[in-house]
């Protein structure tokens, strides 16, 4: 019963690109779609063969497919023909992408889903250092497998195409440091402020007085000791405290790939922070993955094993956040494709490094981490997902009249 | 009653400034607000006196506030000292803007006002053609006694802070054009295409194929004649027809000052509209008045006298339309004070010009226009309102993943 309604939901969602499916009773389906590509919502999906190892899996991937899938990949219950991950994940969330995001049969479960996020992204302070911890209490040596040099764990700005990452990433920090309008002895508190990178690069290049705070001990731990390394004790500080317990004033605050975290329940909550930690004439940088849809749901399989607790905004609900709590949003830049490729370079440097993360971690961690850079890259290029970087002032001459300033001399 | 009850609103409302009344039974009373200026949220106000002469005023401006004070000034029952329009709108939008927009004592009459405002802004065409034609079908001599030569009617842009207004509205329309990265030939669209400006320069110097719409029949009959004086029938044509009536596909849409007058019941028809008529590699901009603030409601003596119909949308209302019409929001500009300056400009041409306004209009007239032009100018200063330019598209390849190709070579 559970394979037929499978086959038939199947016959329905495959418009874009060509899906096999050897079921666990041995037949094997084709399922192909003959919708014109267009390029609009989607890219050229794949040819892909897949087998059904687990009986039990038919049903599990009518009930929450994105779990399921994830499941199974990761359980070795769903194999892929030449271990072609990213073929099946392009031909899923190519469809989804096309379908308007989310599967038209399970509208009802989703709308469920909808009801229950305010619950699901309830982050007190406690809970927010167990959501924290699931993800960036990893061993360290992980992140250095595959993320840049100075580990920036967000979205790097690929200011010319044939950029190295590394580059990009310098670049990221420099277009956020213009947007800040830095000047030397400036207070700026980084709230969630990873493992120093940021931080540090705005103390060392633009001479800021730097505050950060997070959540992960490893992150602080590492951060204060590259403090201390560079010789920046007294000018780049790094606590671990939730940041809705930091006081004082600043006159720069910057948050980047904090707002995921954040839920919905506490959106007034953080901007009102802002607003009060904020100096009269001081500017805030919000940087942020966004979803270019109406708001929505986080995928299941990335809250269950990736993101407790996360959830990527739509530009409507944050900005009125931004509105209720009396702030002036002076600037929306929304960045398309640079995910894409900054996951891209994440993700080869990840399987040259495959090896070491198997001496760290077992299969089922490797198989997992490497679903989540995959389906996070072609939810970036095929499914509209993108980053609001907003710029905040509490005062609208906080800012200079036109956007020049950040494009000199460039 | 009346009489006590204004004054007690005003002894708590007056936060900075000071305003002098002198009642209709003759008794003075002085009202100064010893908060600090502070410079975050309002200017620095004037002093200022004021007489009001009709018994009827101290109810009225109770009751109805902004109308009260509109109405009592065009019909001289509310007399300043010395003229001082700009002194007493200061004080009373800087007072405004410092308390967050809407009279405290007045807020269940503001939220009845926001229930209502659905069916104030319910705009089928019929009803678009004659909140159009109460403004835009005015003696066309009015709008060259205080509008730049080529009567851009919308927010210059002072690229330079000493640029005149004739070249801060030509740096609007290049830097409009640079967002529609035109290329000669391309079908644009100009939905509220004015007295023809925009796409005349969009074919002339972008050699773009324009259809103007716009549903006024005194700026439709003048754009025809300008396209056919400056030798571009071929290339730009005028249509006097409402946007929902349009068909047909284009690369490019543009739409300047229009959106303010859609109305928030038929914000997603209009962005589904442009999605329809947009090609799928095709880019828009639209180019609002916007609010700094939650959604509200607009004022009544503006709704009353000048753009019935009419509201200025928060970046949460307008970004969740954009999303629900699946279109990506590519880029959200805010101007900020650019439209002050505009409108001290136009301020200042109407007041060098009001004998040959005179000519036209009565003198209610007059006091009216002045009154509309100054409290325009106070509202951007003073009272959080900003200029939104959102550049949307079908498929986030469709614009360059930086922005700097609009900054190049300034």
């Amino acid at each position: 019963m559970w394979q037929k309604a499978l086959h038939r939901m199947l016959a329905g969602f495959i418009r874009h690109g060509r899906l096999s499916i050897t079921y666990p009773d041995g037949t094997t389906h084709q399922y192909a779609g003959d919708a014109p590509g267009g390029g609009e919502e989607i890219g050229a999906p794949n040819e892909v063969a897949v087998t059904l190892h687990d009986p039990a899996l038919p049903r599990r991937l009518m009930m929450s497919p994105e779990i399921a899938l994830g499941e199974g990949y990761m359980d070795g219950t769903l194999t892929i023909e030449g271990d072609d991950l990213e073929g099946l994940l392009r031909v899923c969330i190519g469809n989804l992408g096309a379908q308007g995001g989310v599967l038209q049969s399970h509208r009802p479960l989703v709308f469920l889903r909808y009801l229950f996020r305010r619950a699901r992204q309830f982050n007190p302070a406690n809970r927010s250092r167990a959501n924290v911890a699931h993800h960036y209490d990893l061993s360290g040596a992980l992140y250095d497998l595959f993320l840049d040099t100075d580990r920036q764990y967000s979205c790097a700005y690929f200011r010319r195409p044939d950029m190295t990452l590394e580059e990009a990433q310098e670049a990221k920090k420099a277009h956020i440091a213009g947007k800040l309008l830095l000047e030397p002895g400036m207070r700026v508190l980084d709230i969630g402020c990873g493992w120093g990178g940021m931080g540090l690069t705005l103390a060392k290049q633009y001479g800021a007085q730097v505050t950060g705070v997070t959540l992960s001990e490893e992150q602080h731990k590492i951060a204060t000791q590259r403090a201390r390394d560079a010789g920046l004790e007294g000018r780049a500080e790094f606590k671990l405290m939730d940041y809705r317990d930091v006081t004082g004033e600043f006159d720069r605050i910057v948050s980047v790939g904090m707002f995921e975290h954040v839920g919905t329940p506490h959106y007034l909550e953080y901007f009102d922070k802002i607003r009060t930690l904020l100096a009269p004439d001081g500017v805030a940088l919000v940087h942020t993955i966004g979803r270019a849809r109406p708001p929505g749901t986080t995928s299941p399989w990335i809250v269950k094993y990736i993101f407790p607790g996360g959830y990527v905004p739509a530009l409507s609900e944050m900005s009125r956040a931004v509105e209720d709590a009396a702030l002036i949003a002076t600037d929306v830049e929304i960045w398309r494709l640079h995910y894409a490729e900054t996951l891209r370079h994440w993700h080869a440097r990840f399987m040259d490094n495959l090896d070491k993360v198997r001496a760290l971690y077992d299969e089922r961690f490797c198989r997992m981490w490497r679903f989540y850079l995959l389906a996070s890259e072609l939810s970036f290029r095929l499914n509209r997902q993108v980053v609001f970087q907003m710029q905040l002032a509490r005062a609208q001459e906080a800012v200079p009249l036109t956007r020049e300033y950040l494009y000199r001399g460039n």
